[in-house]
């Protein structure tokens, strides 16, 4: 059923160039006027050849390929930049070699030296597997979203701002104390920036604030356990304080709310709550949670934009690679839904 | 910073190999002794070969790669589904290029034509756009999961029996009338057996039901709407009933049940629920949803077994093509949860 291979010869014959000048037309086509080159394109067309892009890559070194590096794709964050990513085909027309990382270092590695020897052109990472000065030794154009990126171009939300919005919010709704909950997010990752913009909004707005770093777990029944002694905790703390809740990202802040719903029937009005990402989660929550949004469609388009910058400078006669990596920071916005409201939210007792 | 080219000539003249002798060692190694491989593969890590998989490609045809077309990354299933085939890289060692189709036939025929140009081995089709027809005609190994598959191999979750035990577990909770309510699936989706296993359960058991297509919009608010006059409708239509409701999805059981939780406080008394896929949405519900869980391990195991098995039929000199696609079957399971318990499950007023 497949279309028959067409042969050099056959085309040769056909047009009555030589093979030489067909074989020109494949690997350095601007060697042929533009009249000759139509002529061999319609002889195709008529032959019905099909093109061979693996014989094209050898030639051309351009496979037109992208490997992407995601830590998983059950996290709703991961699977929305990449959706993203791969619409950006009909603009770029890169295909994605994708890979979903689960933390494992050795097993990334094996992927990336497989991506390398397949002369993909770029490389987008997400993963925090393996560290920006051994991405950057690769010798390939590479681009991170969100993880330690020192020694390579990375595409950022605005975490400080972000951290900072979502402070602005719960304080705008009248909250006496600001709780931010995170885990231990080490400084030379982006997102550490939420906890340190979230901090100095309270300090220069003087508002009294807590840290809660928790020690997430990757199985949800735990976690639910966790956030209902972190509510009990905070109960019992600030009893008759107005507690405003950030949370570092949606998932975690549509398992606070439940436990929340559950324990009290309602979202009580001594709480209001912020999240963060603007997944679908926050949208879709028992009640609609505010959150600040990380612009996903433009960081999956900055990404893009640096990557393909990068590979077209690998493609002329003599590349000079960029002195500095670039760092592009997206701006997060904020996204105020019904936990931020001041009013009676839902059904009391 | 890569590591540098090595030629045939270096090797040779490392090795006092003739040239022809490397590359037969490329090319079809078992032409050589095994003393005389080692020999060579010793030379390669002296030199520091590197290996250009695309030159493998060329001379192989084995370029590893298979193609997989979802219809997109937003909804659970198919990210989840995603997930488990990129995890099978360590057991096969292929790898993936991903396109996400988004319903337009046109991009997707020019990708899938890109994927052939580029020899991929295999595709794994979740996308409903180009019929099995169609793809069947382009002459390479396809599986197709859940979707309309007359000419192709699949995987499917057996929706018949799906349909059915969710039927069960609501009947079993004492429901009054069974409501399955799913959009208007065409015969031929395997999804449409969810259906027909739900009405022969409610026929055998002479139980009473009702069938609502609802024409689910891709706008979430919307969907609202759509949810809460669909509740108004069964409240008003069966008040005195308990009310057993089969979703055919976990995204829209979890809307529903927030509905329903909006309007009453709590999920009544006079309600019972079951979603369908085992999702993370169902168990990271307000109240956790009972529902029918499709075995994505398995799924996505059986249908890259199914692939592979193709594809290494591909690579002998004389392939002997399937007579008849093969249609593999998986098993659902019924997960009861907190929806279909008969105790006061959540605070009432």
């Amino acid at each position: 059923m497949r279309k028959k291979e067409v042969t050099f010869k056959e085309i040769s014959e056909y047009t009555g160039f030589s093979k030489t000048t067909v074989s020109r037309y494949f690997n350095d086509p601007d060697s042929l006027t533009l009249e000759n080159q139509q002529k061999i394109a319609d002889a195709l067309e008529v032959l019905g050849y099909k093109e061979n892009k693996v014989a094209r890559m050898l030639a051309s070194g351009k496979t037109e390929f992208i490997g992407v590096i995601v830590p998983n794709l059950f996290l709703n964050y991961y699977s929305e930049i990449l959706n993203k990513l791969l619409s950006t085909y009909e603009k770029y027309g890169y295909k994605f070699l994708v890979f979903a990382g689960n933390e494992q270092p050795e097993t990334e590695r094996k992927y990336i030296s497989e991506l390398l020897a397949y002369k993909i052109e770029g490389m987008i990472i997400l993963s925090h597997t393996i560290s920006s000065e051994e991405l950057a030794s690769y010798g390939v154009p590479v681009v991170s979203i969100e993880r330690e990126d020192k020694y390579i171009c990375s595409v950022n939300s605005d975490n400080f701002n972000g951290g900072e919005q979502a402070a602005q919010m719960l304080s705008d709704c009248g909250c006496d104390v600001l709780i931010h909950i995170n885990s231990d997010v080490p400084p030379e990752i982006p997102a550490h920036k939420r906890i340190t913009g979230f901090k100095e909004f309270c300090r220069q707005n003087n508002i009294a604030n807590e840290v809660l770093l928790v020690d997430w777990s990757g199985v949800f029944s735990e976690n639910v356990v966790k956030t209902e002694e972190t509510i009990n905790y905070l109960d019992e703390k600030y009893p008759d304080k107005r507690k405003g809740i950030f949370l570092s990202n949606d998932n975690t802040a549509a398992n606070f709310l439940n436990c929340l719903v559950r324990k009290h029937s309602c979202l009580p009005d001594d709480y209001r709550m912020v999240g963060f990402d603007n997944s679908s989660v926050s949208a879709e929550a028992i009640i609609p949670i505010s959150t600040i949004e990380q612009q996903i469609d433009k960081i999956a388009g900055e990404a893009m934009e640096i990557l393909v910058m990068q590979m077209n400078e690998q493609k002329k006669r003599r590349p000079v690679p960029l002195k500095e990596p670039v760092h592009k920071i997206v701006p997060t916005v904020a996204i105020p839904r019904d936990t931020t409201k001041n009013r009676e939210i839902t059904k009391q007792k």
